[in-house]
């Protein structure tokens, strides 16, 4: 056990622990393990945009086995994905990789102003596949967040009590928030505390731009020349709203446009004290070689 | 137990061994027993469109035994049905063929934009009947989806945990999607990936047609040249969605013409990879021998 | 017991012995007992329709003790009512008439397009009064609808483990259905379709005029020449609705117009098929000599 | 015990031992023990209207001590108030007054056309506070009607399970009726037997009008000329609709004008065979011996 | 125990040892111990307000140990915050100093005119974080106001049984009130007495103006004179409110402005009876030293 990872575990004094040995399964594994970082694979895709959106590209990834091999090669820390994805190689690959079982997803085939999330699977399906972590996503902007901070919360509980860590996917998204504003700096700090004030182990959000979405918010933000600038700026900014670094905060990236740009990202979010990145469509769109190769460049820098 | 089943079963891997010995039960009877093919009698249609456009054509269909007879004679692999249907004949057909029960109906004597399900029986009634499976309807599409994605959720578990298979009905349906979207081949792909990220070890979806609903997943059909021209293209794409073939994926047939049309979209299912066929209006609504006859040469087909 | 009743009883052999000795208790009480016909007394039109529209024509059935006497002295098969009215009684009239406890009722002092039922007892107090059977009343064609069908499936599936009999009183109603729709032939045997399918054991519709509601249903009436002209003839296809005559369906009258129109129907229910009737307003509304008088030719009717 | 007493609880007779004992222990407390009539102190006021408009007329009433103290000077029957109120002073007055706790309640900080009440205590409450009923409010006329006669019934099964008395405030209200129809006679008459028939033991409403609301109800009252003319005559009809008088059923006042209409009105309801009254703002809100000295008034004409 | 403290236990008589045991924990510590004071540290204003709008002003504040430590430097009572900061510090300073469990929480990303709560922690992680109290918000005037009763009501009973005691922060708020209205006289009386009578033991409202909002309110202010013009007099008449002083209300302060405003307020709620203060954005927004400098300033007016 590393220095390092025996101080993020200090954060989580409350849990018991079966937990703290979960989310130490976590930070112990893959090519990361040990230094606090965490490069994650989420395939939720197909559940949220669709099969041939998501695997139409790299047609192998259909399968579900591929995730479990391509998440063990690159040498992540875990995988995360729904139910049927995981019941599909949970045993095949007992012991070879920490789960993260999402227990809830949405669908694009309804269009709606304010998103809710379906509870699809529960705290006892991710002890019976041998998963680390729950995965959850709240819409923080959206009529229905407080439903889905209600679940999360029952969710939570239960999984604590078993000895699982908790992962928070926060997305602002609704009718609460303009197009502009889900990614905005103010936005994601706050989606980022919500989570840790819900009892998130892991927070999971966007990167964020400079962009200030609310009033009350801008005036703080200027008054007290909270720093904004630079992407890393802003990744610190948002480390500090998840109790000043105290919570594991990881980032998904914005649009992919070059290798190069993504790794500029990761550069920033490792300068700004973020914890690590959770690389989905940029790894399995690709063949295997090539998502192994850039997982492992971007392993490189967090490791540097 | 052949080798093809054997295969099946390994896809599953994640289930108990209930569960597995009543998938097996499953495979392993009627005409088609041991190839890995299903055909499966199933009449809801009395809930779901009223009794006498059901039973009307073949009146002594009213019966509820006529169909368990129906599905013995012929050979099918099970018959499924709503509660009532079952428990009129349960004990007096013990054991002669694999029972599925329906857990969910829905009627149309009110017409609504965004359908749902009403819950009609549970697991509970599934296991005192005897039956080897659940089944389950969802419409992807509706505004009550997540409702329905979260009942299947809650019942499969319990299902799973008694040794029952899980069955969905996955139909896409409701005011996200045009009349000609709800058997698009992205919607139809669609709806077969959620059936089994939530869970579902047999999967039941409409034959699909070339047209493409949505625009963000028209893209990624043009750009990665999906094959979507012959309906056997469109089958083995909906079964790709589903796994790349690891779970059973089973089709109902398009609107009745000739029965030669009909033995052409078998044909294509069987080209495609599909696992078989739902036979529900083609099968009950003429009289038996002549059902019989029919679903024999489907069979064939599947088996040859 | 009879040969009729035990060829009844066989067409519910999924039941436990608990459940079939309570439908035996029905089929064989009162002056119609071992005839496999029923006369059954509801009264619930206090709570449905107000105390003074329903008691106010003969004041004496304002006591709850009065409907117990006249289902007694009438020889009924069985007195179906409230939570309320039952408790009035249930000891002072333990063991000397079959009862059944409405599970669910509904007020007119709320007037609305699409109405509902609210649960107003249960089937631990059906248990604790002593009653064979539990009653519930769903809406078909209500938007409400399918949340009560789920409330009977849960409610059934209790009073089953339990050993009670489930009655349904399925009445169209809501705004799927025009006013004239909610007797149409075609609806009133979806409803006894419906009903049966929920796992009634009883079912009770009224009685349906010539009218077809829905255009999909016309085709197949016309197309299959059903023969729906004669009040016996619908009654006969009501019967066939709901599987064949292998489920007990009883009717309730139209608007009362002279006694002998009353009679007419009742020759035409058992001429039809029918297996009895409910008889409320005809009965507690009238003077209880007279309303016995009354009973007992219409007992006469089915016994003959 | 009296013979009234010994008479109205055969009334109750599917009532367990517990709840018996209960009922007796109302009706035998206080200066009308014995005589089947009750004077019941009532103080939810400052709940329902909040605590200024109760309280400030008489601010040695904002003490909850006040209130036990009061009704046990006066001799009430019993003191009925919500959560905080009985907790503040059930173990200081334990066993010198029988209590209800009230199981909901409603504050006027939101306007609604359709009314609804908040659950705001449990039996189990009502247990560990020695109380001898729960009491609950339902509004017929709401469009929330049939949810508060789900929670009542839930309410008062569990209730009557654990030995208690079952107390139901039938308030009509809602955009069902007019204003003038909330006290109309056939409403009040139908709100008594809509409480009787969910269980209640003891139904409390509102003093009728003369006038009718609805239409289909005028026609029997003027057809069977059913008395409603004086107070007394109505007071008889409401009694009527629970179950013939066999359900204790007490009264609120009217608006208060002077004491003498006041005391007219409990001459009304004495002489209708009404058991009694709730006198909640014409006691509380004047001096401690003023109210002791007219509820002794109130007392001595129900008891002569 | 000082008689002080004995005479306010005395007051929740109907509660049992283990919450009396933890109110007394509470009236206990700090530097008010024993006067029957209190000063409480409440800091929810991240998951209120946003993170940079709560801890901008004042850094370390992002820090969940910040918080803990303020509270025990200065002597407060205790300490109230979501699960997600009291996880995060509840086993350093176990022991150190009460704490409250919020058990629900609200942001600000969604703009609504009737605001909810969503359950964000329960009463079993307050005991496994050693907590004395449950913390709960309700939005009397909000149209989902009766939900948030029904569900303080549901934690307040299973705390209680717990040995937990109950803190309401009562906030009026939604469409049924103006903006003046929030903190109008007559709305933050009712708004205790609603606190109250759901069973609290410690009530937190806002301090009051000396507008009426309820028109029948004024009514009575004005007739009964109930002196409302000092802050003093307003702070005594919602005390009054509470049960006549029977409960402990403590109060926030209105905007802030000067210090010796702040102050002025504070001497005011202790001329007024009042039990003291929570201080939130007035104590974490400025230097620890500073801050504590300024609880001392308060503790020592409340102390004198």
């Amino acid at each position: 056990m590393t220095e390092r990872v025996k101080e993020i575990l200090s954060w989580y004094s409350s849990d018991n622990p079966g937990t703290l040995t979960n989310l130490a399964r976590l930070l112990n594994h893959g090519r990361l393990a040990g230094t606090g970082r965490l490069v994650i694979l989420p395939v939720d895709q197909g559940f949220e945009h669709g099969p041939a959106r998501s695997f139409g590209p790299n047609p192998p990834a259909y399968d579900p086995r591929y995730h479990f091999e391509l998440a063990i090669e690159a040498g992540c820390n875990a995988y995360a994905a729904p139910l049927g994805f995981l019941e599909a190689g949970a045993r095949e690959y007992a012991g070879e990789i920490p789960l993260i079982l999402k227990l809830n997803d949405h669908d694009v085939l309804y269009d709606e102003a304010d998103p809710n999330q379906a509870l699809t699977a529960s705290v006892a399906d991710a002890l019976r596949l041998g998963c680390v972590a729950i995965g959850f996503t709240i819409y923080p902007g959206s009529a229905h967040r407080l439903e889905m901070y209600s679940q999360i919360r029952a969710c939570a509980e239960e999984a604590k009590r078993h000895g699982l860590a908790v992962v928070i996917w926060s997305y602002p998204r609704g009718s609460g928030l303009s197009q502009q504003g889900q990614t905005a700096i103010d936005v994601v700090g706050y989606a980022a505390h919500i989570a840790a004030q819900l009892g998130a182990h892991i927070i999971k959000v966007k990167l964020p731009t400079a962009y200030i979405e609310q009033e009350a918010a801008r005036k703080v933000y200027e008054a007290q020349k909270i720093p904004i600038e630079t992407l890393a700026d802003r990744v610190r900014h948002v480390v500090d709203c998840a109790f000043k670094g105290r919570r594991i905060v990881i980032f998904s990236g914005g649009a992919f446009e070059t290798e190069e740009k993504l790794l500029e990202e990761i550069r920033a979010i490792r300068e700004g004290g973020g914890f690590g990145s959770i690389i989905g469509r940029n790894s399995f769109q690709r063949p295997k070689p090539e998502a192994v190769r850039l997982l492992h460049k971007i392993m490189d820098i967090y490791a540097s």
